[in-house]
Order: structure tokens, then sequence, then C-alpha cells
């Protein structure tokens, strides 16, 4: 028996929302003290996990470890139809065979009940090694949805690279090229929500695909905040938090030759 | 002569919008008293049965019984050129041969005339026999719009069970199934614009095609309410009232075969 | 070196928008005393005069006469980027070689520069004749804009007659007519927005290119007022006034047959 409720649905539209364009099917991991999620993109080149720890649930209850496999296309149909202030229950009952239920339910009279069928899904986990980072930015998270979508306008690449002074993002296409930079902003208080936060250990200067920055940033409704872990040679952590208690990371590799904006 | 004038165009609109994705052209028939629409489905599987009582009116003058045909879609794009609270005129004159013409004024100094030729439609008139339900559900028409909406993500067909507890509406795809159930709240008071209302003689189980309610569910700015009556063998109701003094009426006959969900 | 800022990028945005769907590419003439721009639509029909004086300006420095060509699709990109509310300035420094920066910049922390390469134009200014008109009409632009956006969905052709009593807009579609009157309102204070202003010294009567029109009112964003001058046999001018320091005027001929509605 697996049980767990949100007292609103708003928040697994979210996370579905934010990955489903990235991973079509994945497993949900159901321990006793969290959900969570681990899957490559189609394309096996960006990871994405999702952490969602008991705290966030108003019940959680797992009696033992299972994994549920779902088509995240149609889990996204089904969240359609829930409100966002209404409450989401998952439910797996052992002896229900192969099918979850998601139950909807609005503070009035209307109950939905939809029942998904589970899938096979292979579960490769991959360990991700502790890591530490030459370069932490925190921004809010709309600032960086913003600048990677003015840079995909006109190049394949984004270059992030960062001192102590500010982080500068920027893309060249054909005819435009394009240059955001945020200063390090001293005087802001540590409250201020629109504060840009440099941690640089070493200098940074890495080359993304701009295609799967933009996938990412469609987690920016799940946080006011976005954090970007930057290190040579190793892959970019993008993490969303989720209220204090989970988390959403995308991972994704450098391009290995800078300035080379071939897609 | 005819002439009509409504306070706001904003009435005329929202019945063309709901009406004209079934109904392409259609006799609008005048008579002293009422402005009625009788019409079929193109595939002559729903009925759209229309009436606006004179009372709806802020002039209302009609000295011959005369029957308007109208092309629907033409007359949406005409009703697009007028503001919600322009006032509407419509016009006959019995010399100005084969058209009516809709006067839009708003209450500075715009007035537009737009002048629609008329179409010959064979109008059969079908006899709608009184008929006693075995079950009326009356309920906020968002809520009923919200549901074929949710159902038909997941199947072909809308199921709806009745009892003296509450309504079920279902549907079943191929690897979901969805179940939203209105409780029948008794403690609610009659002017509760949530409340969900209904009256049980016998209980109802029958299954109709989910994209004939969608187009039905057109209807919802019309009113707050929709009321449903149902009874075994008989086509369904789905009633929209306007304003006390008309309504706008869809008859769809129940599928035969239940659980049947091929289209 | 020329360098120009603007207090909001929403007036360029704006500018850009109302002309790019007619002219791709244009020359962006800067003197010491105004920024202009003019050029023909792409098939020669349509010609397009901007004027920015420097008083529009925060600073504004031009050391020697200068033309910029851009191309208008990439422009308008460009601007995409820019919030609303974001400064503008406009930078062309002589030993840059073939490219102009334009720099957007928020209250907070964010700096953004983007770089767009020049573009050789064939810069034929035509000299635009001064010319009396027979009839003036100034009148809310967003009601010009609705007018020609409802008589386009019948007609190709917009017929404008004015005598002292009004204005009239009208079109004639296969089944449908369309006629919108704007009688003058003398009773109306100077400072009335909603004010339909008529100067006639002669009627007019005069038939343009719908789509043309339509064009235009894409300036609608840039001023809350048009003034139409209207004379026969000569081009119809459609001006918005641009902050009392500028304008963006549409010229357009006048359809020869009038009542032949090809386009």
């Amino acid at each position: 028996m697996f049980e767990a409720k949100l007292g609103q649905a708003a928040l697994l539209k979210k996370i579905v929302e934010a990955i489903k364009d990235l991973v079509t099917d994945a497993p949900f991991d159901c321990t006793e003290t969290a959900m969570s999620l681990q899957a490559m993109d189609a394309s096996h080149v960006a990871l994405v996990s999702l952490k969602l720890e008991n705290g966030l649930f108003e019940k959680y209850r797992c009696d033992r470890t299972i994994s549920l496999g779902l088509s995240l296309s149609e889990l996204s149909k089904i969240l359609k139809c829930a409100k966002n202030e209404d409450t989401a229950v998952i439910q797996y009952a052992d002896d229900a065979g192969d099918s979850v239920t998601f139950t909807f339910e609005d503070a009035k009279c209307r109950k939905q009940d939809i029942t998904q069928k589970l899938m096979d899904i292979d579960n490769e986990h991959l360990g991700i090694p502790d890591q530490k980072y030459a370069c932490v930015i925190e921004m809010p998270s709309g600032e960086f949805q913003r600048t990677c979508r003015d840079i995909a306008m006109f190049s394949d690449s984004l270059q992030i690279s960062a001192t102590k002074q500010g982080v500068v993002f920027s893309g060249k296409g054909d005819s435009v090229s394009n240059t955001v930079t945020y200063s390090k902003n001293s005087t802001a208080d540590d409250d201020d929500k629109d504060r840009v936060f440099i941690e640089v250990k070493e200098q940074v200067n890495l080359n993304f695909s701009i295609k799967y920055m933009n996938h990412f940033c469609k987690a920016t409704a799940l946080s006011d905040r976005v954090r970007i872990s930057l290190c040579n040679d190793v892959p970019v952590v993008i993490e969303y938090g989720i209220e204090e208690d989970g988390f959403l990371r995308f991972y994704l590799a450098p391009k290995i030759e800078e300035g080379n904006d071939m897609d």
C-alpha cells in the first residue's frame, strides 16, 4: 500500500509540466521517506533528478519500497483534470494489480478518481557522485528563464562565464550577438528576492546547448530561485528547490569545443 | 416588418457561438411572441432548440410570422463586429427583399449597420413530445463543462449514472479511466450557486457521445446553471435557461450498447 | 559616433512592431536633430515615414549624419529581449565597423548588449510634397483599428466618405455589407478622448485597400489618436503622433475605380 496526499494539486502539475517534454516515461520510486525519480532524457544527454520528501505531503504512507512506472504525457493529461487548489491523493494498492489511482477533490462536492495503468520501466539508477563546484550562482528563476529565451533567439549555445564581479550569459548568431550581464549586488540584503548571489572559487567559462537550458527553465513555476552549479569538465546542475522538502535538478554536460556553435 | 432590439449584443453573440459549430444554416422563426429556432446538426444526431420570448427584448415588433434563414458562420462574423455592451437591433423590412439588417450602437457616437442576405432553408419542424424524465440534475454549467472536458481527454463516451445520493460522470479509455462524482449537497440552501440538485424517480445509467456533449457545453456562457433531464431509451435534454424568458436546449439520443465505446 | 537613449524600450518596440510587416529592411537616418526613416513597402504601394526628434530621447548625440541599414525582422527579435520599462541605448561607433549595439538595462542589476550587423540599403529618398487636404478626421486610434478589422471581415476595400455631419467607413462583400458611421460629436469638449473630430472643406468619397489599412493599424499602440487626411486623387495620410516630438505616417493611394472591389 502506498498513499500520499498533497494539499494542492498545483505542485504535482508544475513538476510534471517541467519534465514531461524531456522524459516520456519515468519510474517514481517510493520509499518510507520520499518519492523520487531519476531519468535520462530520450537522447541520453540530460539527467533529471526529482526528490519529494514525505514532509511535503499532508499524508504519506509507504509500506514497502515500490517503483511506479508512468507515462508522463498521460500523467500530464490526468493532472490537467485537477484544479490547482484541489487536494491530490496518489494511491497504489498492492492488490489493485497494475494501476495507480489519482483522486482530486475540491472544497465543495466534486471528487474525481482517475486510474492510470502502470508501465514496466527499466530502472538503471545512475550514481551521481558528490561534487565540489568552482562556482555557484543563485538568482531569480524568472531572470534565468528570460535570459535563456533571449539567448536562444539568436544562438544554439549558451556561454556562462562567472567572476567575483558578476555572471555573463552570452550567445552568438550569424548577424546578432547577445550578452546579458548580472552584476553582483553587494548592497542588497539576503532577503531581496531579486538578488543575484555568486560564489566563485575559480573562474569558469562554459558552453551549453541552449535547447536543453530552455527545457530546464520549464521548472521556473516550481520556485522563485534557481541555483546553477558550475565546474570545468563536469555537468552543470540547474536546481529548483521545492518548499524546503524537495528539489528538481537537471544535469547537463558542457559542450566540448568552446565557441563551436554547431548543434 | 420585423424589428427586435436587445439591450446588449452579448446575448446574441453567446447564442450563436453556442450553436454555430453544430448547425451551419438555420431558420429563425419570428412570431408575435417569440423568436425561435429548431435544427438538427449536420449529421442528424443532435437537435438544437432555441426560444427567445419577446420579454427578452427592449423592443419587439413582428407584424406577420416569418422565417429568416441565416448562415450561422456568417452571422458569427457579423456579431464579432459588435461589442458586448452595444445595443443590437435585428430588422427585416418586407420591402427590403432578401436581407436582414443588424444594427450595433455604442453609448458614444458609433453606429454599425450590417446587412446579411437571407437563405432558403427547408424548415421541417420536428414535434418534440412532452416527456416525463426519470431523473433531473441541475448543476453549475461550468462544472458540467469541466467534467465533459475531463472525460473527453481519455474516452469517446460519457456515462451518466444518477442515484439519490449523487451523480457520477465517467469515461474509460485504453489505459486511463476517469470517474467524477458530485454528491448531493443536502445542507446547501437553494440559493447556493454551487449547489448540485438531483431529482431521481428512477435510477438511470446512460451512455452518450462525449463529442456532442462538448459541443453543447459551448452554451455555458449563456447561463450559470444547466439542467440535465434523463430517461432510459429517450434522448437526454441539456438545457440552458436564458434570463427567465427563453432557453437553449440540446437533445441527444443515448448510445444503444452500453460500454461499447466505438465512436 | 551616434548614441541615443530612450527612457523606455517600449517606444522602440511599438514602432518596430508597427512597421516590420510592411518593410523588411530599412535605413534609419540619423542627424543632429532627429532619427528618421522613409521606406516603401515590398510591393511599392504604401510609404512609411517615421520621425523621432531628439527631444524624445534622454540622451542624444550624433557627430555626423549617418544612415543605419537594419533588418527589421531581426530588430524585432532583438527588441523582444527588452522589457517595456528597460532603458534602451542605440549606439554606433565609427570604429566599430559595420554594426550597431542596443543596450537594455533594468532598474536592478541586469544589462543586455545586443550587436546587430548593418546592411547596405539603397536609400532613394522620396520627396513628399506639401499637400492641402479636403478633409481631416481625428479620432481614437482604437476605434479606427476596430472599424478596419470589422470591414475586413467581409470586404477587400474600405470606402471612406466624410461630410460635416460625420464620417462613414464601409465595405461590401458577396452576401454581407457593413457600414460604420461616426457622427460628429459637437457637445463633447476638446479633451474628450473618445471625441471624433472632422474638418471638411470638401466632401470626399474614396476607396482603399483594407489590407494595407489593417497593416497601418498595427501602430495603434503608439498613440491614442489617429489623424486621417484625405483628398481626391491624392494618397491618404494615416498619422500616429509620438509624444509631441515625432510621428509615424503611412501614405496610400486610393483605388482608382470606385466600387471595384477586386484586390
